[in-house]
C-alpha cells in the first residue's frame, strides 16, 4: 500500500464521502433543538460536549466499520481504536461545539485519513448549509446547494490580507502577543468561524487562519483541504502540525513566511 | 392610516418579502466573486463597501418603488429619499460587509418599515443559506431550506446565557469595560455574526446581543424580528434604539434588566 495508489485514493475518497453522508442526519437531528443539553468536559471552563457530538461520531464510526474495518480511528469523543492497515481516520464529529450550541452554522464535521507521513485527504462538512469542502492529492472542491466549484487559494500581500481566528482569547499571553503582531499588519481580522474559516481560505476568500492549542482532530482535515487548494499549513515555527499545536494556514508560501517571521519576533 | 390596520400590515409584509426576493440575485451575483473589489468609506480604518452593497440596495429600492412608491426610504448606500405616506423603509443592503467580503454567510439583507413610533415589521435575509427571519405584529418565523419554524426567544439566567457581539473591539474604552462586565458573568461569549446573531436570539438559540455604535439601518430590522419573537431591544440605558446607538438585545425582560444594571455600573 502506498498513499499514491489510485485505487486506494478512490476508495478513501468514497469512504470519506459516505461517512460524511451518514453523519448529516445524526448531527442535524440535534442541531437547534430547544432541549439540547451541554455538559462541560472541563471543570474550570466551559468546554461543551452534546449528544450531537456523540451521535455524529457514532455514525461516522459505523459507516467506516462497514467500508474499511481494518483502518484505525482517532476520534474526539470516543478516542483511539487500533487498526491493521497503517491508515488512521482522524475525526472531529463537531468542530465548533460552541457554535453548534448557539445555532450558528460555522461548525463542521471533520474527516481526515492519514498514514505516518500525515493526512492523505480530508473534508469539512457543514450539514446545515449543505456545504462540503474536500481536498486530496487529485481533487479540491466545494459542493453546496449552489453547485460545485474548484477550491484554489489566492495570493495576497500581508497588508491586503484577511485573517481569521476562532477566539480573540488565543493561547497563552505570549501566543496572544504574537497573534497581535500579525493582526496589526493585515487589512482585516475577524473571529468566530471555527473550521469554516479553513474552507474560506481554501476557496480563496480569505488569506490566513492563525490559532493556538489545536488537537490533531481539529486540524488534520482542514490541513488536507487547504493544502489541496494550494495553501500552506504548519505550526508557528514552520514544522508539521497535523498532530496538533499552534497553527498558521496561509493562501501562499510568501504570505506564510512573512507570518512565521512575525510570530517568531520577540514580543 | 394606523400601524395596526390589518390590510396595511398585510401589504407591508408582502412588500418586504418581495423586496427581499428581488435583492437575492442582485447580492448573490457578487458574493464569493474572486474579482470582488472593496473600497473603504473611511480613510483611517477599513470600512468596506462593494458593488454587492450598491446593487442590492438598488434592487430593494426598485422593488419598493413598484409596490409602494409613496413611502420614504433610508438606505445605507444611497441615503434618504422623502415620501408622503408617513412610513419609512430602513434598509441595509448588506449588514456585515466584512463577512460578505470574506465569503462568510453571517451577513444579511436588512429591511424594516417604521412610522414615527419605530419599526412596524422587519426581516433579516441570508440569501446564501436561504434563511429568512421575519418579525411583525402578528408573525415571527424563520424560513429556510429546512422548512418554516416559529421564532420565540428563550428565558435564561445570566450565568447560563450565551452572549454575541460582532467585534471584540467594541466602542470606546468605557464601552468595552461595560461589555466586559457582562461577558464576565455569562456562560459563553462569541464574536463575529453580524445581524445573524439577532436571528439566533429570536430563534431561542442564544440569549444576548450587545453592540456599540450602531446606525438605524443596522438595528431597525433586527429589533423588529427580536421583539416579535418575545425579546427586548433597547439602548444601554433602557431607552429606544431604533434610530441607532449602543444596543442590548435580550431574550427576556429579567435578563435584559440584569444586563442594563451591569452596563451602567461605574467601571
Amino acid at each position: 500500500m502506498t498513499r499514491t495508489d489510485p485505487a486506494l485514493l478512490t476508495d478513501l475518497a468514497r469512504t470519506a464521502l459516505a461517512m460524511a453522508d451518514a453523519a448529516r442526519p445524526a448531527v442535524l437531528a440535534h442541531f437547534r433543538r430547544r432541549d439540547l443539553a451541554a455538559s462541560s468536559k472541563e471543570a474550570d471552563r466551559f468546554d461543551p460536549v452534546t449528544e450531537g457530538d456523540r451521535a455524529c461520531e457514532r455514525a461516522l464510526r459505523d459507516a467506516l466499520a462497514r467500508l474499511r474495518p481494518d483502518d484505525a480511528v482517532l476520534g474526539e469523543e470516543y478516542g483511539a481504536t487500533p487498526g491493521t492497515s497503517g491508515l488512521t481516520w482522524i475525526l472531529d464529529p463537531i468542530d465548533g461545539t460552541r457554535a453548534y450550541l448557539s445555532g450558528a452554522p460555522s461548525w463542521g464535521v471533520l474527516i481526515a485519513v492519514a498514514d505516518d507521513a500525515g493526512p492523505i485527504l480530508g473534508l469539512i462538512d457543514q450539514p446545515w448549509t449543505g456545504e462540503r469542502f474536500f481536498g486530496g492529492p487529485d481533487a479540491a472542491w466545494l459542493d453546496s446547494p449552489h453547485g460545485r466549484v474548484p477550491l484554489a487559494t489566492r495570493r495576497r500581500t500581508l497588508d491586503d490580507a484577511t485573517l481569521f481566528s476562532t477566539f480573540p482569547e488565543i493561547g497563552t499571553p505570549s501566543d496572544r502577543a504574537a497573534f497581535d503582531r500579525v493582526a496589526a499588519q493585515v487589512r482585516l481580522t475577524r473571529y468566530g468561524l471555527d473550521c469554516y474559516a479553513y474552507g474560506l481560505l481554501a476557496a480563496g476568500h480569505i488569506d490566513l487562519v492563525v490559532e493556538a492549542g489545536l488537537q490533531s482532530y481539529d486540524i488534520a482535515a482542514p490541513l488536507a483541504v487547504v493544502k489541496a487548494a494550494g495553501g500552506v499549513v504548519t505550526d508557528w515555527r514552520g514544522g508539521p502540525v497535523w498532530r496538533g499545536g499552534n497553527v498558521v494556514a496561509a493562501g501562499c508560501p510568501e504570505l506564510h513566511r512573512k507570518v512565521l517571521d512575525l510570530l517568531a519576533t520577540a514580543g
